[in-house]
C-alpha cells in the first residue's frame, strides 16, 4: 500500500536536546517518531517546555484566559506520548565537542553533571535585548520571552495606570493592544520613523492611524536613553530629550541569538552572531545541530545567511534536524526562511513575506513594486472591507521577491498566497491568473492578488508610467485629482486640480499638452484609467500607484 | 520611470462583444484600456449587464438587501467610463464570418440589422439545464441565472412553504441555505449519492451533516423523473418512485454552453460542446474570440482540454482576448483554468482546486493522497476551529494535483494557498516548507497545508502505510483505536479494540504478531503515531488517514 518500501531507521543512539521549546520540543516528538530505540534528552533551562510563546500576550490581555492552555506539552506529557526524558530546571553549560559531553546544572540544586551525546541539538532561542542604559536595572522594566515575564508582566499591569512600550515591532504592537484592551494608557516608542520596521513605511500607516484611534501615545523616530526611579513608578528618558513618566516599561526591541554555548564550543556564528546551519541544520560540527531563533539558513529568494526568529521555521527546522539525524542524506534539506509574518493590532492586521523594499534597496537589487487597494470579498456581499497590498519584483525577470498587505480582513490569506507564489518561484505575470477561491463570501472574481499582478504588468510592459509620491513627479507635471468632488471635499490632495475621471475626455483641453500630467485617485485605480485615456491623447501621462491611501502627502 | 518604452497599441477597429456580463463586460473594458479610438459594442440580450451572477443567491434570501448592488455596471456607467456603446435587450442571432458582420435583433421592437466588426468577441455564457422531462414546463419551476430569474423566485418563496432544489451542487447548496433562512422546509435532491459532486465523497460529510441539521431534507442518490401539477403546488416525481410535493421546485442540475451561434458559424466544439479556443481565447477563426462559460481552454494540470464554468476564469479570459486583439503575440496568454471553486453552508465552507480522486482514476492517473485535520489558527487561542484537508499528488514525481477542504473558517485560505502551489507546480515535499503568516489569530506555527505535506511524505515514503477506510484493511487485521476511552464510549468506531496512545507501549502484548494491525484515531494524528510505536515493534502496521472524521463506517 505505501508507494516505497518500509525502511526501519531505528538507531540507538543518544540525543541531546538542549531548549525544550518551539525548536526544541518539534526536534524531539519527530526524533522519537523516527526512533523508538533512541534515547532522547532534552534539557530546558527553565521551568515549562512547549509553551505557546507567541500566545503570552494574549494571556496578559485576558483574552487567553486560562494560563493552562499556552502549556501544550508538559514533561508528564511528553514522557507518556513520546518517551522523551526532559529535564526541565536544567541548564546547559558547557560543551565538550571533544568528549561528546555536556555539562549540565540542575538550577535547583545546582548540581552539574556531564551528559554524553551522540548528536546534539540546539535550540536555545533568541533573549530580549536589554541595552546597558543607565536605569535598566531598575525594578518596572520587564521584557517578555517566557510564561514567568508574563505573570510579572500580567501582576505589574494590574497595577499601573501608564505602560511604556519601547519597541513597535510585532511583539510590541501586541502587547499596545492588549494593555489597551486591559484599560491601560500606553505609550509605544519606536527608534525609527514607524512602526512596524520589518515592513516599508506606506505599508504600516494604516496601523499607526488604528493604533493612535485606539488611544496609544506613538512616539515614532526617538529611542530610549535611561530610565529613573521616581518617588511613584519610572522616568523613561527619550533620545530627544523627552521625558516620559510611567509605572512600568516593556523593552520589546528585538531579539539576540543565545550563541554563548556554541561560541564557547568554537562553532561558526554569523555576522550578527547566529549559528551557521547548512541545509540540514547542522553546524560546523557534523554532530551537532542549531535550529530556530539561534540558527541561520540560506535565504532561498535571493540567497545569502538569513536568520528569522519566528515560530514556523523553529519547529520545521527542529524537524529537519531529526530526519537528517536518522534518515541522513535522505532527509529532505530545509529550503530557508523567507520571513513571511502578520499581526494583528486591533481592527487592522498587517503583515510581510519576503523582501520589504527597504531590504531590496540594501541588497542592491533593481526591483519593481506596485500597491493596489480592492475589498477583501465581493464589494456587493455584506462585510466587504478594503485590503491594501504591495508586491515587489525583480525587474530582470519579473520575479516576485516580496509582498506586503494591510487591511481588516483576509491580510493572512494573501500573504500566504503570495509566500506560496514566492516559493514557486512565480513572476508576477503569473500572479495575474492565479485562480484562487470565488464565492461572494470569500473572494472577488479578480482577487487583490489578481489585481497586483495586473498591475504589475501594466507597469513592467510600460502601458502605465508610475509615480509612487507626488514629491517625485516628473519636473513641472500637473497633478490631475481624477476623484469625485465629494471625495475632494473631504480631504484635497495638494497642489492638484480636480477633473473627475468621468468627465476627463471632454476636459482634455484644460490641461497644458507641453506638460507631463500626474494623475491621482483614491486607491489607484482611477489614476490608472485616467492615465490610460491621457497616454493615448499623446500626453506624457503618470499614474500615482496606490492613491492618496498611501501618499505620503496626504497621510501625514 | 516605467520598466520600458510605453508603446501606442490604439488601433481604429470595430470590436464588437457579444454577452454583457463577466467575460463581455471584462473583455470590453479592457479593450477600452488598451484602446480610446477603437468602437467597442456590447450586444446584450437581457435588460442587465455588468451584474453579479454570483449574488443572486444572496438577495434571493435577504443577505444582500439591495438589489441594486447586483449591478455592478449599467449600460449608462460602461458609457461614461468606458464609452462602451452597450446595446442591452439586443440579440445576436447569427454570424456571417465572410462577411465579418453579426445579425442582431432589438428585442423589444424586432428590429433586425446587420452588425459589422472587425473582431468578435463571444462571451455567451451557459444556460441552466432543463432535460425534456414530463411537466417541466409547468408553472412553479425555476432556474437562476439572472435578475430576472432571481426577481421571480423570490417573489414567488414570498409565497411557498416547502421548495424543492434539484440538484445539489454550489448553485443548490447557496439556494438551499438562503431559503432555509427565509422559513422555508427544503427538500434537496442529488442524482449522485453526496452533495457536490464535484468534490470527493469523503469531503462532503460535514456539509452534509450542516444542510440536515438546518433541516433540509436530503434526497441522494435519486434523480427527478417528472412533474405534476397538483390543485396546490406541484408534485415532483423522483427517479425511485418516490414522490415530493412542493410550492416551488428550483431546477440546478448544471448548465450548458450557449453555443448556437458558435456552432451555426462553424466554429470548432469540445466535446460537451465548448467552444474551442486557444491560448489567446481565440476560436478557430481567428477574428473571433470566445471566453467564459462557453469555451473551453486547456487543463494546466495533466493537459488536454477542460471548460470550467466560474467568474474567475471568465473576467480574466475576456481581459486576455481583449490583449491579444490589440497586442498580438505580446499579450499574456491564459494559463488554463484548474476550478478553484468554493460555497459556504450555513457554519461550513467547502471547496476545492484542481483535480479530485475522483478524476483523477477516471483520467487513469497513479496518484497518492492524505486527509489531515487541524485547527484553523493557534489552537490555543480563542475560536480555534477544525478544518479538514485532502490533498492528492502524482506518485511518479510528488507533483500536487489537487486539494479540498471544509471547515468553518479559513477553508478560502487554505485552497488558495494550494491553488497557487498548484501554479507553481509544487511537489507535496514542498509544502511541508510554505512558510506562511503565523500569529494567534490567523494561523498555526505547522499550517494544516503543513500537516497536510509531512502527512504526504510520511507516506510517499513508506514511513507509514495508509489505509483509507476500515473495508479496505489488509486482510485478518486487528483495528486499534487508540482514542482516549472517554471518545470511544461517545462514538465507537466498529470492530476495533482500544488501546489508548499512551498505553501502547506497554500493551504491545495484547496484539497479534502475526496479523496486520490498522490503527485509527479521531482525525488521523495519533493513529499515526502510534502506527510508528508498532512498526518499530516488529508489526506489520498501518494507519487509518484521516480517522473517525472521514471514515465512511463511522459516518454513516
Ligand atoms: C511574546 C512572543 C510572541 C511571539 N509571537 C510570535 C508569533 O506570533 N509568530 C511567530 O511566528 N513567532 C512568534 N514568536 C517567536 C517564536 O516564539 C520563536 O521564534 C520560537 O519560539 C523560537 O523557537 P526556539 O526553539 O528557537 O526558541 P524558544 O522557543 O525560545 O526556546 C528556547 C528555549 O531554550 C532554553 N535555553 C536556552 N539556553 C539554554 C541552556 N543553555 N540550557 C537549557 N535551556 C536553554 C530557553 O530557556 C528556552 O525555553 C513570539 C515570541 C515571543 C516571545
Ligand atoms: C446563481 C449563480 C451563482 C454563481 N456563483 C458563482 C460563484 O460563487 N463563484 C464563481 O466563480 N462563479 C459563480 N457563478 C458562475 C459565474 O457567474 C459565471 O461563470 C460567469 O458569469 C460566466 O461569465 P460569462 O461571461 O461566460 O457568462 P455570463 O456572465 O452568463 O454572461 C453571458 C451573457 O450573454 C448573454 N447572451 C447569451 N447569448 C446571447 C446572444 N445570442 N446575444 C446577446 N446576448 C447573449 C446572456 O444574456 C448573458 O447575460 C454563478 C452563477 C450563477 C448563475
Ligand atoms: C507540541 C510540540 C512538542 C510538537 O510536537 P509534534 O508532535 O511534532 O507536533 P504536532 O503536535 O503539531 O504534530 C505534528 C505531527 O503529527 C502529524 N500529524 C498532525 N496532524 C495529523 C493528521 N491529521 N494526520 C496525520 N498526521 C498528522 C504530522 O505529520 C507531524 O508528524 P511528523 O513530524 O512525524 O510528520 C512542539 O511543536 C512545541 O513544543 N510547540 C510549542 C512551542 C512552539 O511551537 N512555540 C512557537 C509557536 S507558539
Ligand atoms: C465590472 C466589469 C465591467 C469589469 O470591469 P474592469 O474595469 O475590467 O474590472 P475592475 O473594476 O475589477 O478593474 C480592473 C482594472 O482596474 C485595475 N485596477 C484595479 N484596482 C487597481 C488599483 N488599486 N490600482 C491600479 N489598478 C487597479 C486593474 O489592473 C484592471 O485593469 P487592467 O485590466 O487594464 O489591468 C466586469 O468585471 C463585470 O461586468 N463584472 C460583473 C459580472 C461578473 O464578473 N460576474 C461574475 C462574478 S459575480
Amino acid at each position: 500500500m505505501s508507494e516505497k518500501a518500509q525502511p526501519t531507521y531505528a538507531k540507538k543512539l543518544r540525543l541531546v536536546v538542549i531548549g525544550g521549546v518551539a525548536g526544541g520540543a518539534s526536534a524531539a516528538a519527530r526524533a522519537r517518531r523516527l526512533s523508538e530505540d533512541a534515547e532522547i534528552i532534552v534539557i530546558e533551562r527553565g521551568p515549562d517546555v512547549s509553551f505557546a510563546n507567541c500566545g503570552l500576550p494574549y494571556h496578559i490581555g485576558g483574552e487567553i484566559q486560562d494560563r493552562g492552555k499556552l502549556a501544550l506539552q508538559t514533561p508528564a506529557t511528553l514522557k507518556s506520548m513520546l518517551r522523551l526524558d526532559v529535564r526541565n530546571l536544567t541548564e546547559a553549560l558547557d560543551i565538550d565537542r571533544e568528549a561528546h559531553t555536556v555539562r549540565i546544572r540542575n538550577v535547583e540544586t545546582g548540581v552539574e553533571e556531564d551528559l554524553a551525546y551522540d548528536k546534539l541539538i540546539l535550540s536555545p532561542g533568541a533573549s530580549p535585548l536589554t541595552p546597558p542604559l543607565p536605569g535598566i536595572e531598575l525594578p518596572g522594566i520587564y521584557t517578555l520571552r517566557n510564561l514567568q515575564d508574563m505573570d510579572q508582566i500580567k501582576e505589574a499591569a494590574a497595577e499601573a495606570r501608564h505602560v511604556a512600550i519601547i519597541g513597535a515591532g510585532f511583539i510590541g504592537l501586541e502587547m499596545a493592544e492588549q494593555l489597551i484592551h486591559l484599560g491601560k494608557e500606553v505609550a509605544l516608542v519606536e527608534l525609527v520613523d514607524q512602526v512596524l520596521p520589518q515592513m516599508d513605511k506606506d505599508m504600516v500607516q494604516a496601523v499607526e492611524e488604528d493604533l493612535r484611534e485606539h488611544g496609544v501615545e506613538l512616539i515614532l523616530g526617538d529611542g530610549i536613553d535611561g530610565f529613573e526611579k521616581m518617588s511613584d513608578g519610572l522616568r523613561a528618558k527619550l533620545k530627544s530629550g523627552q521625558k516620559l513618566e510611567t509605572d512600568m516599561v516593556i523593552l520589546s526591541i528585538g531579539v539576540r541569538p543565545e550563541n554563548a554555548l556554541a561560541k564557547a564550543a568554537g562553532l561558526e556564528l554569523g555576522a550578527r552572531g547566529h549559528i551557521v546551519a547548512n541545509a540540514w541544520m547542522q553546524t560546523t560540527d557534523p554532530d551537532i545541530y542549531a535550529v530556530g531563533d539561534a540558527s541561520q539558513t540560506t535565504d532561498p529568494i535571493l540567497g545569502g545567511p538569513t536568520a528569522i526568529a519566528l515560530g514556523g521555521p523553529a519547529n520545521r527546522q527542529g524537524r529537519t534536524a531529526a530526519d537528517h539525524i536518522f534518515l541522513g542524506d535522505k532527509a529532505q534539506p530545509y529550503p530557508g526562511s523567507i520571513g513571511t509574518s502578520i499581526v494583528r493590532v486591533f481592527d487592522v492586521a498587517a503583515g510581510v513575506t519576503g523582501f520589504t523594499e527597504k531590504r531590496l534597496r540594501q541588497a542592491g537589487v533593481d526591483f519593481g513594486k506596485t500597491v493596489v487597494s480592492d475589498f477583501d470579498h465581493a464589494s456587493y456581499y455584506p462585510g466587504a472591507t478594503h485590503l491594501t497590498l504591495k508586491i515587489l519584483w525583480d525587474k530582470a525577470d519579473g520575479r516576485l521577491l516580496g509582498g506586503q498587505a494591510f487591511g481588516a480582513n483576509g491580510v493572512d490569506k494573501r500573504l500566504d498566497v503570495l509566500a506560496t507564489a514566492i516559493k514557486g518561484k512565480l513572476t508576477v505575470e503569473e500572479l495575474e491568473h492565479l485562480e484562487l477561491a470565488y464565492a461572494p463570501p470569500f473572494g472577488s472574481a479578480k482577487d487583490p492578488v489578481n489585481i497586483a499582478g495586473f498591475s504589475a504588468n501594466n507597469i513592467r510592459s510600460g502601458f502605465v508610467q508610475p509615480v509612487y509620491s507626488l514629491a517625485e513627479s516628473p519636473a513641472n507635471a500637473q497633478v490631475v485629482d481624477v476623484r469625485p468632488p465629494e471625495m475632494v471635499a473631504l480631504k484635497a490632495i495638494p497642489g492638484a486640480i480636480n477633473i473627475p475621471y468621468p468627465q476627463l475626455r471632454d476636459r482634455l483641453g484644460e490641461l497644458d499638452p507641453a506638460r507631463p500630467v500626474v494623475t491621482i485617485c483614491a486607491l489607484g485605480k482611477t489614476s490608472y484609467f485616467a492615465a490610460r485615456v491621457l497616454a493615448q491623447r499623446g500626453f506624457d501621462a503618470f499614474a500615482h500607484v496606490g492613491g492618496a491611501k498611501v501618499e505620503p502627502s496626504v497621510q501625514q
